[in-house]
């Protein structure tokens, strides 16, 4: 990009946004230009930061007229490089669009702009006596637009379903500049092809979305922690099955022992019992009544019997439930310290023990040195592969390394009818890989989609896609 | 469609299908050519009955090269038109295809063929300890794929949601002749657009649905159900609010006096109660525990208290729950014989009262000798309006007129934010009516969209959009 480009460019967005919404300062040029990927170097022209719907049009039609490039920005807690603004792009970010309205006690739906941040929607659930049930780590952080973008799963998928499920209509700015109110909020509209769900999960290489209705559920009541010692990997999905046909799960994660040492090497939480296994399941549900309880306690026994779980603890208070969810949460900080090299895969559930074991053997006989940590939601398939960085290493060389056996973990992924990326997005980091999952043909059609929604590539362009 | 291209298609369909699933006889195009939709009088060139993907494939590269068009047909329940096949074109019927195969009780999903009735998949669901929720009226003959390409509904979706929230994964064959398995039976897969969901509810106009991956659910237990009857409409949404918010509803119907005085009419059932109500709501709900009946019996009270409800009954007995359903579910039954002109229309659930008052208004005032029949899935804002003929009306004339309040119907629909078709689908009954729900520029996308799946125009030609 050009300086006089670039100065052009930034007198259109001034007269676009109100007084002091254009950023240009090194600073925030960095801190906006990039997600929580840290492989790539930052480098927008400007930072702009739109107040309605109407000025993220006008921004759109410049870019289409100028010839710039969009890059939308939410909290930034991406891990696909899907928000990297690395080659001379405009950042639309969103920050001044944070408001929560017309909410409905009785169709249980608010409306957000795109810039909410998700513990933001989460609490005003509960103010209201409600429950935003999609839950994650970056949830302080993350905002409802980005997660909507990115299809956001998390911790809660196996009852409560991906983002997605969460939308009750959207208002977008197509790559065109055209506004599109999408779905209106209904339950039940069969119109035509819903661009509601092509929308969600595109990471902005169609359009911004700049509202959206979301809908909101009764609370859970009494939710209640079982953390399971198995006996090997293979029987992770014995036991999800005899829980889940007499109990309504609420979560199902797993972790290795290895991910545990870790965490408890940082003294904040303690064993969950005496004894040791190789992997451990976290399971959590609705206790709300004793029979509940006790049907559970049943499953327990019956899963000890079988040889499939060597111990386990139930959670006996709310506090109890919370630090028994520490050894599962915990993991991702706790290991950051090692410079991890992230894979986001999924297969089938019941695909997963093959799966890992593979997985497993092909890291480990290329890189015996490296420990490899798995943790993840195992009742929806997605596995969390982190290969730790050994001390000596240079960070290049080891994400080098990592990289060179990406092939052999991604062809394992296509031979299992796997995700590449289960919840993560593509964005530009697994955009070489996007083949694994989708066939050639699959890929013509989206390319198809996305000139149709954005004739000149203004938004998000190189992430996902490269048309 | 001339006499010589007529049988240049037969002896192509002929040389791609096995023998004898080519039908070119009068009964054969007469029931194949049409739905449950009585206005259109068939004429397809042949009926042709595919057993595999790779033939529909065929079929469809025969349509692209040749120049004829294809109408894909299920259990030909739908009630827009959408599987009319009344200008020549080629119907491609799935009962050849109706295995159910791959159940996997880990992963809780099955493969179906297209052909699948969707009785066959609740039956075989049912047999396996699950449960399949999707239910309406048609179960019996519907079939999977035409549940799919209409995104069927019915009464359960408040709790369990529409046919698309069921799909896992879907192989189909685009209008170009592509084969495309998209999801693949993945719980989490964020790799980009999520076609699944565009070929949901497309109505066969970008492709044809041959396989599903279909996700079941744990068994209800105890279903039980309350018949209320209410003072006023208006209250209608206090009693949903009140139960939602301690009870989780599986299904929350209404019906207006008239609808239930044809019911009583026919003398199979009785009256629910001795007293009577201008409007009934019909709730179920899962009786876990003797806890949720205590609630469930605490909420009736509160609403009797505050003049909401004047009188209810709850079911003792799964007999006694089935006779309360027939009260709602022989509605549509017992007023086919006065020639119903429906209307199957929505609106956020808060709206219903507002809006079933002006709708009423509008229909009353133009046609006060017709009698209209108001009944519906309330707890999703999905109001099915019923006009019945007069008997000394000629049918034409009576359609007619119908037809001509259409307008003010759909410009309060449009007023009040809502759908033309909740559940039923566009076709050809609902086309000229789309812009009240979809505005042109999104009008516009979906022509576009249609365009990059069928270039050429074969699949289901003038349903949903005209290109």
């Amino acid at each position: 990009m050009s300086k006089v480009a670039a100065e052009q460019i930034v007198e259109r967005l001034k007269a676009i946004v109100v007084s002091g919404k254009v950023l240009t300062d090194a600073d925030s040029l960095q801190a906006y230009g990039k997600d929580w990927t840290k492989k790539y170097e930052p480098d927008p022209v400007a930072v702009v930061l739109p107040k309605t719907t109407e000025e993220v049009q006008a921004i759109v039609l410049a870019a289409n007229e100028m010839g710039f490039a969009l890059v939308p920005s939410g909290g930034r807690t991406g891990l696909s490089a899907g928000a990297v603004a690395a080659s001379g792009e405009v950042v639309v970010a969103f920050d001044a669009m944070n408001r929560i309205s017309d909410f409905n006690p009785a169709d249980r739906t608010l409306v957000c702009q795109a810039g909410v941040i998700t513990e933001q929607l989460q609490n005003f659930a509960e103010e209201q006596g409600l429950f935003y049930p999609v839950d994650f780590a970056s949830a302080g952080s993350s905002q409802i637009g980005g997660n909507l973008s990115t299809n956001a799963g998390g911790i809660k998928v196996i009852r409560w379903g991906m983002s997605r499920d969460w939308v009750a209509g959207l208002k977008v700015v197509t790559g065109k500049g055209d506004i599109l109110e999408l779905n209106k909020g209904l339950a039940k509209n069969n119109t035509g092809y819903d661009l509601r769900h092509l929308f969600i999960g595109a990471e902005g290489t169609l359009g911004f979305i700049t509202e959206a209705t979301m809908k909101l559920t009764r609370q859970p009541k009494n939710l209640t922690v079982l953390v399971l010692g198995l006996s090997h990997f293979n029987h992770v999905m014995d036991v999800l099955q005899a829980f889940s046909r007499r109990i309504d799960l609420t979560a199902f994660e797993f972790f290795s022992d290895k991910a545990l040492r870790h965490v408890l090497a940082n003294g904040d939480v303690t064993a969950p019992f005496e004894g040791e296994a190789p992997f451990y399941a976290l399971l959590e549900f609705e206790s709300l009544t004793e029979e509940t309880l006790e049907e559970a306690m049943g499953v327990f026994e019956e899963c000890m019997e079988n040889g499939w779980v060597v111990d386990g603890v139930i959670s006996q208070s709310e506090t109890q439930a919370k630090n028994l969810w520490r050894l599962r949460e915990d993991i991702s900080e706790t290991i950051s310290k090692f410079t991890p090299y992230k894979n986001d895969i999924s297969v089938v559930p019941s695909k997963v023990p093959a799966f890992l074991t593979e997985i497993d053997e092909i890291v480990a006989s290329r890189y015996p040195d490296f420990e490899i940590i798995w943790f993840g939601h195992i009742g929806d398939g997605n596995l969390h592969l982190n290969i730790l960085k050994p001390e000596g290493l240079a960070k290049e060389e080891f994400f080098a390394k990592c990289e060179e056996v990406n092939t052999q973990v991604f062809e394992t992924v296509q031979r299992h009818q796997g995700s590449v990326s289960a919840e993560h997005g593509v964005g530009l980091l697994k955009k070489d890989y996007l083949q694994y999952t989708r066939a050639p043909e699959e890929i013509a059609y989206l390319k198809a989609i996305k000139v149709a929604f954005d004739p000149n590539n203004v938004m998000n362009p190189g992430k996902v896609l490269d048309i």
